[in-house]
């Protein structure tokens, strides 16, 4: 077995922190943890050369390795998109393949709000938060095995076991109504606050400021509510799969953002201050 | 009075929708009202003309009208952006401005995930949700007095009153170390799903289908929970203005997913199947 290492991805010009680079990782493992629990992830492309804009359609996706299916977290994957696929995006993907470039380059954001952060001013408010950028290049999903694999992993990223519990397979016009985007990543980076307010030394040693301003977190989490059964559902019963899915969601949100409020400042204190 | 209309941003060759076009809008106020109730926006640029990718930086923002400060929510705005403002993007809008454009060309989206609808089909599975796109010119403000007003909009768009409520003003090295970017909208769209899940007429007919699988709406609505002191905190009891902003906000967050969760399928039913 070989040694086990954290892979990290490389620094380059794009994904290099330079601000608060303390909260900074390149770990892959950190990198698509992030990416997988982010119900929708921001794609960012450039539509036309000669368009002034770049543009950004929310999509869902997946890091994921079709030709070694057993890759963990922690290995080189790949990163799928489905969602609001415009025939946009799909045409300058195929464009730049046509063009003899690997792909379309693109910019995927995934953010996630963890707190509120509330300090003595301002400028030292904050979140916390964890968010991860991925750089790399799309590539529009041809074959029929890798789609199929792609659409199985995406749905059931939304809830776990999803797919099987469903109507399938997809039928022909199904397959051919669906796209699928595939990066291979370039580079990528993630950031991550999770501790509570940070003031300087000067405000703090206020009286008159402390005895009057708030300070703390404020836990966010995305919840799950009671599922609400459509008018043609005929299933009396929520399945657990479901349930179970929705319970351990709360509970680890809940868990996560409760523990971020009450960490201590990093030791490294230097870019603490968030200003 | 002048006569109420409600303003629209045109439609170009950027914001202009293809697909579900009857979800979408270019409305003012329903583009205005996401991008305000969205806590993290993910802004798109392009770094560098020689760069191959483009870069998102989520970042915090508020539509607002310095110019107009009584302006309301359907009137022209501009985009304020704060948060983590990257010396790059600071850099290169002083460039573009420098070089005689009218700003760094951005595109700004606002996105929020208000339930998951679980169809028979995983072709059919959809988002309930709300997004907004803008597309715009980002100038760093360099105003001292626009600068503080924009600090004091965005502090209040997390926490209503809270500016007021903090140690303020912002000192002189507070106000050089903020740095705040306006972008001129230039033209924006939204898209809204807020329905029941929508499978196609051969699939609802099929009743082994439609025995097996559980379809409906989970609503899907970020919570604000317990407020946590920083060890720092001397203020007794949590104030009020933040207990009854975090006891609405998870009012109004359940109520909306729960109503779109049971809304049924919109009469124009031609683009309402979600594949």
């Amino acid at each position: 077995m070989a040694p086990k290492h954290d892979l990290q991805y490389p620094k380059g010009a794009q994904n290099t922190l330079n601000r608060y680079s303390d909260r900074g990782s390149y770990d892959l493992e950190k990198v698509h943890k992030i990416v997988n629990s982010t119900p929708v992830l921001h794609v960012s492309f450039q539509p036309d050369p000669s368009d002034p804009f770049p543009a950004i359609l929310p999509m869902i996706g997946q890091m994921g390795s079709f030709e070694r299916p057993s890759s963990s977290i922690s290995d080189p994957l790949d990163c799928y998109l489905h969602g609001y696929i415009s025939s946009r995006v799909m045409n300058v993907s195929r464009a730049a393949i046509a063009s003899g470039k690997p792909g379309l380059p693109v910019c995927i954001a995934a953010s996630k709000v963890d707190g509120l952060v509330l300090s003595l001013t301002p400028n030292s408010h904050s979140y916390n938060y964890r968010s991860a950028v991925l750089f790399g290049y799309a590539t529009p999903v041809t074959d029929t095995e890798e789609k199929e694999w792609a659409m199985e992993m995406i749905t059931n990223s939304v809830v776990p076991q999803r797919y099987d519990n469903t109507r399938i397979p997809p039928i022909p016009a199904e397959m051919q109504s669906t796209q699928i985007l595939r990066v291979t990543i370039d580079s990528a980076s993630s950031k991550v606050r999770d501790w509570i307010p940070s003031d300087s030394a000067e405000d703090m040693a206020n009286k008159e400021v402390v005895d009057k301003v708030w300070v703390g977190v404020v836990p966010v989490y995305e919840t799950y509510g009671e599922p609400i059964p459509s008018p043609l559902n005929k299933v009396e019963k929520v399945p657990e799969y479901i349930e179970e899915f929705l319970k351990e969601s709360n509970e680890e949100g809940l868990a996560y953002a409760t523990a971020a409020g009450k960490r201590p400042l990093p030791v490294k204190a230097k870019t603490n201050h968030d200003e």
